[in-house]
């Protein structure tokens, strides 16, 4: 049974966070919402959507009183948060961020929150839209999404449960492990087809034909190269701060390119068949869970 | 205007020559359609279908007496053909293969077709589903789809131009070019993707955590990997058919994910969002038309 939250203290009201507010009033987990955004306009907008009720002034004003926090800000702009919130959260309160990269915030977390560091779940819902901002926020955007807890050595069990139990009351299926587990998992399946599909997309723009190019391409491409549209600053703290696991993961990848090389190169038909037949049967079983 | 034809001969009724078949009939742009297909039962299923009118017992029944052929078979298949149904061709009929390989079949024609290589004007519609068979046949398979023709340089221009109405009046947007062109801008904005697609469902199979990986991959690895579940005896031959294009193309990638590694590897997160960035805003731009 997943506890019912008096004050949820929202640091960065945009798709996630609000996401999250919205989720949480809608199954009456928390009874009143203060958000915090870095734009007053973005604070201002939450709460004529009703995504929060109170506006704070600032992150340590949204902590104040609250039982639970959630710091929905870009991973890169996390540490400084717990600086400026370490005096401020409250004994007890479940605390969370929503990043998607895990170690970064752990070693941040254990070097700057000192004695609320038994207090931090780190989280990772693996969702997310097209498009970023409050506007965008839906109650149901972490319905059926995996959700990644990473516990860092000073994390309270308890609080590891508490967190469980908020995820899944939302129908979200969580998974806990350790942040580099998380770390090279998801460079394997999100970080590196991103840095993949952004290369490719550059390496068609360096043609002299890369119009023409372009206007042949059809829905393998659409869906391929879908994710090159992703935000450049994000995706660059992402890579940045998860780089050791993606180049790893990238040198497998090479590899298995190299597989294809050969078999190209010696004409090897069979070779060919069998390396394109076991990914296609892995793809075709593989389900959204 | 389109011409309209008095009898199409049919040599493959899948997905693709069967879609044809059916779209012709529609648009009413041919009177009876004589089908053929190595498999007896699938000729017996697109006759019960409605694709076909008249089954026909070999290649060349189909040939004969048609003012429209259409060779809906596997690229790999096509030269054989041409020897098969090159004494079978009636003057002046349109004759046009659907392959997604077109130097293969261009030089095919230019040494096996002799006389009748006039006629033939190499087609590739770029269209297909999930799901190959003459059960998934679809009138509407090439409305607002791209079609490149090839002719050779022993094509007669006429031909081109009936071959182009035909396609315009099925609703599909005709480019002409060369088979050399085409192989080039295919092998960037298909072959390639599939051959990163199947390399890096491998890369992932060959991980000690590859179960525990796929329970983690969300909607970006389901977008970017849906090709890899590609047909492994059409990609295997498409791959060979194009291997030079194709090994250029990966070239091109591999320096362009070099650009990457470089950034990450000294941590130059200037370098790496003006790389991203590039790729997101023309991706961001891309529509299929």
């Amino acid at each position: 049974m997943a506890k019912t939250y008096n004050q949820l203290g929202l640091i960065g009201c945009g798709l996630m966070g609000g996401s999250l507010a919205l989720a949480l009033k809608r199954a009456q987990l928390v009874r009143h919402v203060v958000g915090y955004s870095k734009s007053p306009s973005t604070t201002a907008r939450a709460r004529q959507m009703g995504v929060i009720d109170t506006e704070a002034q600032s992150a340590m004003q949204a902590c104040a009183g609250s039982d639970l926090i959630v710091l929905a800000v870009p991973v890169a702009a996390t540490a400084e948060l717990f600086k400026t919130i370490r005096q401020f959260v409250q004994a007890d309160a479940l605390t969370m961020d929503l990043g998607s990269t895990k170690q970064d915030v752990v070693q941040a977390a254990e070097k700057l929150l000192g004695w609320n560091a038994q207090y931090f779940v780190p989280a990772h819902p693996i969702a997310g839209k097209e498009r970023s901002g409050v506007e965008h926020a839906d109650a149901a955007l972490y319905q059926g999404a995996k959700v990644v807890l990473t516990p860092t050595p000073a994390t309270d069990l308890n609080k590891v449960q508490q967190a469980q139990a908020l995820w899944t009351a939302l129908g979200a299926q969580v998974q806990v492990m350790s942040a580099l587990e998380h770390d090279s998992a998801l460079a394997a399946v999100s970080h590196l087809p991103h840095l993949v599909a952004f290369a490719y997309v550059n390496s068609l723009l360096s043609q002299r034909d890369s119009e023409q190019l372009l206007s042949l391409a059809g829905p393998g491409f659409r869906d391929f190269s879908r994710i090159a549209a992703g935000d450049p600053v994000l995706w660059r703290d992402v890579l940045l701060a998860n780089r050791t696991e993606v180049a790893g993961r990238l040198r497998e990848l090479v590899l298995c390119i190299q597989q294809f090389q050969r078999a190209l190169h010696a004409q090897d038909a069979q070779a060919l068949e069998k390396l394109i037949a076991s990914a296609s049967r892995a793809r075709g079983q593989w389900q959204q869970h």
